[in-house]
């Protein structure tokens, strides 16, 4: 296959560089990008010296199918608004990293995004990349919407339990902690190390973009659920996600009961690794690998289940991710490429 | 004012040589310690040589009152439930910063910290040192259970809700983060810096001995409350605690009016500062001060309100307001030797 | 006294906003600013709410004598050039913390800051405010050229041997590690969170702008000294300087020599502790403190002599300097203001 | 092939699970323990979930070579001089990543390691396995005496240098900075991360057992190099080495004399990457990748020359070169399984 990155001076591009370069069934890399047209990777990305000395091209429609297969846009947003629907129609595969087309209802995404949507017929075309969820309508798809970070976390952590009848659908809380580097390369005051450094801080309270995806998957799943509570917050470590997860059981139930049910519902799953009893996942434990590991408990005392999801936001929670729908997409073994064990210390 | 630290070797310990170092009231500070007697405090800390050149002394009773008028304890559990009650019969104030005395039942005490309390008579003469919600106790006290690093985050955040008649009492939810000081001085795996550097970490879910401190006081002040969910985490920082509190509104309410209820509770309060609208702390806001900076705010979409609570956890949470009891207890103005700004960035 | 600081935004400014706020003799604090009049500082800066509650105000000449009576400049390359002179005229003491008036020679300084220098009346004017080794010249100034954090630290810790007739004057090479808060406030790529944590990096090889300030101070003291080796290196961490410096000794030397050596050099200064034999200093152990606290040794094996010295770059490598200065010159004790214990851990 | 590893819960251990695991030529994997016999592997190490459940095994020699074809030992100081020699003898390849076997002169290793040297006739069959500049004995070898963290970082950079004619001999300093996983698992009070963060400390200072290492190669590659100045430092880092090296040229040079000297060396070799002008490394651009990153400049003014060396600790100085001589001795393509992609950021 060959692969065109579009975005590759950003994180998510980053690691798509780093992770198909070990992809056995990707031939050949092209680097797109409409605002850099010329520059070397290189000097960018010191890093890939010596790996990909490649230079950034512009973006043409007419050509690109006879360069790439697949496009993988890493892109701010707006970009994918503007080239998924022509990149496909030119008969590319259409892989967003981006929000732009996660969010079936316009309305929805204006509400949160504060941006014109995308055209309907463009979000209509696309598939929720959420493979262990979404595997049958990806192996299809010619667009994928790839999951957001904090979804990819709260969505795994919580489907089990949203498709049971275990939960009071009005009571799920979430707690998420990202990495800095879901903030992406730009420089900014928040992210400046010396403001960041010995500093633990919540943003955009009960008003981030996430929140509406991860709404709507839980609706899709079980459709008395409405709506969440979800606040994220920057820890002083530049890669990992944790979501702790809070959820009243509307009966009685206990830790074996949902650990069962855990245990069910990923087994067949390769990066989804349930922990055993008492066992909760650390960020670090997934640390540039495409696993997320999940914790789960019953409170009795006060009658609540805590979920712990952690993934590495930038492999599970963006091009990781990517790459598993890429495979999907193209029959391929769903482990290609993003079989990493975790980097450890 | 003499003073003397049981325990100087620890983080508590270290706190105090710092800021009693500055308190205008204080003439003299006695090192005591049951473990290292002999020790120049400089051969465990070099970062007070030439300022603290003195020796660990042995702890005895009878002379006590002699060289001392108050014992701070900044000691491990179990040391005061020995001490504390001959050492205030020897007329010596006592301000253990340990948890050994701060749970009035017993039982509670032994069922959490799996080790047993203190006598009964020890425990009712122990005044819970939480100066905004306790001042009048306090000035009579003889003997300080000072709080918990976590129960002091919480139940300043919460505390306004709790003597509200807004919140529904069964809801209350506080995640929890915390630096690596509050795990104290002593290496372990889980404080390893290879271990714990880029990584974020869960623990002691739903086991952690501060939650029966939490609930206690909670109780105290509305009886309808009986239990809360507390998790605890360990980011990569020293120190700094955050606790975003979650409750869900048993009526409508508002933003306005949540802002006023906390404005009106801590508008006289010197060390609680109660963020403008829209505004939320983050840890290092509040660094090596003993100030405790609250948001909060009320999302309509859920009924859900969010409170948003920050201290050093060595320093409100644990040394700092040591001293402000200290101040309290001898008609000191409250604010001496604690005042400093936070140290940014 | 009354004091005016200009460039309160910036960490310099932020750093004396902290220290001056304990000042005994310090009555009023006026904030200046050339580009941001009328915001008031805890828009800038929420960890001094409550602490500081005032606007930044524009700087009129005319008035400022009768506003402050000492001026700090805690500003970007040139405001200082710009503006000290006059204030100096209206009758104010200036204490500047930029790099404006450090060097003697406005040929050298036009080489290594590639920009013009500042009026030779002015720089003439400018007393170098190392209290050390320069207070007799401090008591008597008007300007003072507050030291760079680099030179500081690495003066401090050469000064004995650049004095003494032991050292090879070709040989001497500094190594420096600084934290981000060097860098100051301004977001940049190479202090952006996400690059910065777990990384190591050099920077401005061969062309630090401190490097001509320590010759200049060096060759003072000894002409023989003509030209150092310096390389600074950033540090994943935000405040604290290690300088780790290599002098070759031309003749046998020992241990006892040199510790007698910085022992007599150092032993009335206050903020300068020489470390005993076989300990060195690790930057945390003068974290938020005025101290410089340094090693000394000697390799037989290899006849070098390496000498560690540590500040934290904020406070002796700035704004705690600054005090010193500002105490010096108006006859008050040196430690005023300044004499925290350092923050540990 | 068949591996085994005596010492997987070690860092050094955990990074060959990592990275045999993605080893085309590994077909299995045996863990051995002297001491931990029993334990699965994923009691400690979480992250391996899933993919190593394998319990630690005794050593038994008599069937090792049924089992294995090469032994990987990641153990402390002491168990390679006792088992090395048995195991090669048993016929299994030996790759030994601790200090025993490196130094070829038993009083050397005695003077620095304060204990008992391996056997002469083991050392004489070790070859030093630093692939760039020892690649014909690695192939013919049978025991590897696998370089040493700093050595690597340092030999790397110093190798053109000391080869060439252009270097003061008696000038050689090295300042080395490494991340904390070099200190292994075992928690201590230096790195414990409340005393560790936002800390830079320098240790061993002219006393680690890195000097002679270094010496023995500069000496054998030159003769007239008979010491080096060598003081490492910890900073708040997991992973990660910087080597920055100060040489005093003894005639004139230049930038593009150096250059063209490391290019040429370095030219073939795929996992050494010389840096364009005026470009120098920063550890992060190889983060958990096996490469080497060298700067080099010259200094007209002083003379003096500064080499900029960074590896992965981890990788390029410990299990990734491990993994490379492991390749060379089979004659498999020297990149297979440690072609990584540094992870940035």
């Amino acid at each position: 296959m060959r692969v065109g990155i579009i975005g590759a001076t950003g994180y998510g591009g980053a690691e798509l560089l780093r992770l198909l370069n070990q992809h056995p069934k990707v031939e050949e890399i092209v680097l797109y990008s409409s605002s850099k047209e010329g520059m070397n990777i290189q000097e960018s990305y010191p890093h890939v010296s010596g790996i990909y000395n490649k230079e950034l091209k512009s973006i043409k429609l007419q050509s690109m199918k006879e360069e790439v297969d697949t496009v993988f846009l890493a892109t701010p947003p707006g970009v994918s608004t503007e080239w998924s629907g022509a990149i496909a129609k030119a008969g590319c595969q259409v892989i967003d990293l981006s929000g732009d087309l996660r969010l079936q209802d316009p309305l929805v995404y204006e509400t949160w995004y504060k941006r014109e949507a995308a055209p309907l017929s463009l979000i209509e075309n696309a598939v929720y990349g959420l493979p262990e969820w979404n595997r049958d309508y990806i192996k299809k798809a010619k667009i994928i919407a790839n999951p957001g970070c904090y979804p990819t976390a709260t969505l795994l952590g919580l489907a089990p339990l949203a498709k049971s009848e275990i939960i009071d659908v009005d009571s799920i809380i979430i707690d998420a902690k990202s990495g800095t580097s879901g903030a992406g390369r730009s420089p900014s005051a928040v992210t400046h190390y010396s403001e960041m450094n010995e500093n633990f801080k919540i943003y955009q309270i009960n008003t981030h973009k996430h929140v509406p995806e991860i709404e709507q998957l839980l609706n899709e799943w079980n459709n008395n659920i409405q709506t969440v509570t979800f606040q994220p917050h920057l820890v002083p470590m530049v890669r990992g996600i944790m979501a702790t997860i809070y959820v009243k059981a509307k009966r009685q139930t206990s830790e074996e009961e949902l650990r069962e049910l855990y245990q069910e519902a990923y087994q067949k799953e390769h990066f989804v690794r349930v922990r055993p009893k008492g066992q909760f996942p650390a960020t670090k434990e997934v640390y540039g690998s495409n696993y997320c590991d999940i914790g789960v408990t019953y409170d009795e005392r006060t009658g609540r289940i805590t979920v712990v999801s952690v993934i590495d936001n930038v492999v599970k929670g963006a091009s990781g991710q990517a790459i598993q729908n890429f495979n999907i997409m193209n029959g391929f073994e769903e482990e290609l490429g993003i079989n990493n064990v975790p980097m450890y210390p």
